[in-house]
């Protein structure tokens, strides 16, 4: 799923799903956005280049994407753009070669984010970010044995959109609801954020089960697409199932994999793709 | 636009706008995603509270979302959790009341975030945010005269469309384009990540100056919802109108009318609906 050792990844890769339409079962090959994460150094005359974040998004035009981030935060003037280049440490591993730029300021920037920790090896890539959340998730969903049918997975978006008052009314607001593995709905909270959404959920839950470990949910839907970040918030709720309306990114499906989470995407009630976890679905 | 003084923000405003169906101008009322900024603040025995982040969010449920995104931030653990409350410095701007939480740990947090600069305040509002913007960025658009057609900017999601190759194979990308006054396509960007497609395009009109302050893009097409950091770096770079596929949020509908952006959403070849700046806008 992750990009080739050695090859610059590029904003889409193949990869192999299970498509059930109706009541029939077929493999094939799909196409994900690319999700990576971008390290952002900055470095002026006189100054060490330091680095300011990491961003997950999809690989190509990482210069461009690091020149607009500096002037749209109010880090620097678009004059102040000096050269921007990727990381040239000689022992890098291929696949982190282009994940970290660094941008050359002609003077000190107007003002800096606060400081981060950075490790002193010049990389990062998406095989660490999965890492680092399945270090710190003992609560997450691989020791479960929770399956969820797939006629009670295709009915959820339905049943998470009667539930989204706010919707119907703006058209500006994402959804995420906790249901059980038999289709019961248990939350349901919208957002302008979608992250916010799935936080607010899983508050609920946090906040009911007043200073004891909250059961950890069936199943998590979302009204619009998966990134990294949101697979992340539910392997640490230690989520079962993530069913989607809309389209996964690379790393949401590395991650669901690793961390033994069901993940479907373009949930419809007569059909949906299933890009990780085919064994928590039954039909 | 904003929450009115002394009530509590509900999860949608009521708001005037123009809407143009093929010919015919009509103004009426609408209804927007409320969008505000939440301080999270966290403490524990003999720990005086800290500022840990400000999330802009739909109010409503958010010590759920204290709750959930300290745990899925890998701060807190669920059984950590314990009381939650919004601020409550007696001489508080009731606007600001209830745009700051603290969440109380029973012990110490597993780990913090970098430290971030709090003001002695107990407060943050959407005005304030807005005064932020206004206050770093004297390329905005405010000064500018560009117009542009409604016929125009109509076709505009469409010409965005035309370039996007990554959403037709994956489904999953965000796309932001600019674009002259005259329907002029100068560049399309995509990203599984929105607010990153913006920064693309405008980072590449900051690499081709050179060094050089590039010229104020006249429009910015995005291909989804328009929330307070899009309008921000529109904001900053001086665009004059941004023309949205989906809905526009509270704030970023009060930030487009300070900084003098034309703002269109729910933008389609026979209509669209015009949140701010209607004088950005000819028939």
């Amino acid at each position: 799923m992750s990009a080739g050792l050695g090859r610059r990844p590029g904003p889409s890769v193949r990869t192999r799903v299970v498509e059930y339409v109706d009541d029939t079962r077929r493999e094939r090959e799909d196409t994900l956005a690319t999700e990576e994460p971008l390290e952002i150094r900055l470095a002026w005359p006189g100054a060490p280049a330091r680095s300011l974040t990491v961003t997950m998004r999809t690989p190509g035009h990482d210069f461009e994407l690091a020149a607009g981030w500096l002037v749209h935060d109010g880090i620097a003037t678009p004059e102040q753009i000096g050269a921007v280049r990727y990381c040239t440490d000689a022992d890098l591993d291929p696949l982190e070669e282009f994940n970290v730029v660094t941008v050359e300021l002609s003077s000190p920037p107007l003002q800096l984010p606060a400081a981060r920790a950075v490790s002193s090896a010049c990389g990062v890539c998406g095989t660490e970010s999965i890492a680092d959340v399945l270090g710190r998730t003992p609560g997450s969903a691989t020791g479960s044995d929770v399956r969820v049918r797939l006629e009670v997975i295709r009915q959820l978006p339905e049943r998470l959109r009667e539930a989204q008052p706010g919707f119907e009314r703006t058209g500006g607001l994402h959804a995420a609801g906790l249901f059980g593995a038999d289709g019961n709905r248990i939350v349901v909270r919208e957002d302008v954020g979608r992250h916010n959404a799935v936080d607010k959920v899983v508050g609920s839950t946090i906040l009911a089960a007043s200073g004891a470990r909250p059961a950890p949910p069936d199943v998590l839907v979302l009204s619009g697409r998966v990134g990294f970040e949101l697979v992340q918030k539910a392997a640490v709720s230690g989520v079962a199932v993530v069913a989607a309306v809309g389209a996964p990114s690379s790393l949401a499906v590395d991650l669901a994999a690793r961390a033994g989470i069901g993940l479907v995407g373009f949930t419809r009630p007569d059909r949906c793709v299933v890009y990780a976890g085919d064994d928590r679905l039954g039909v």
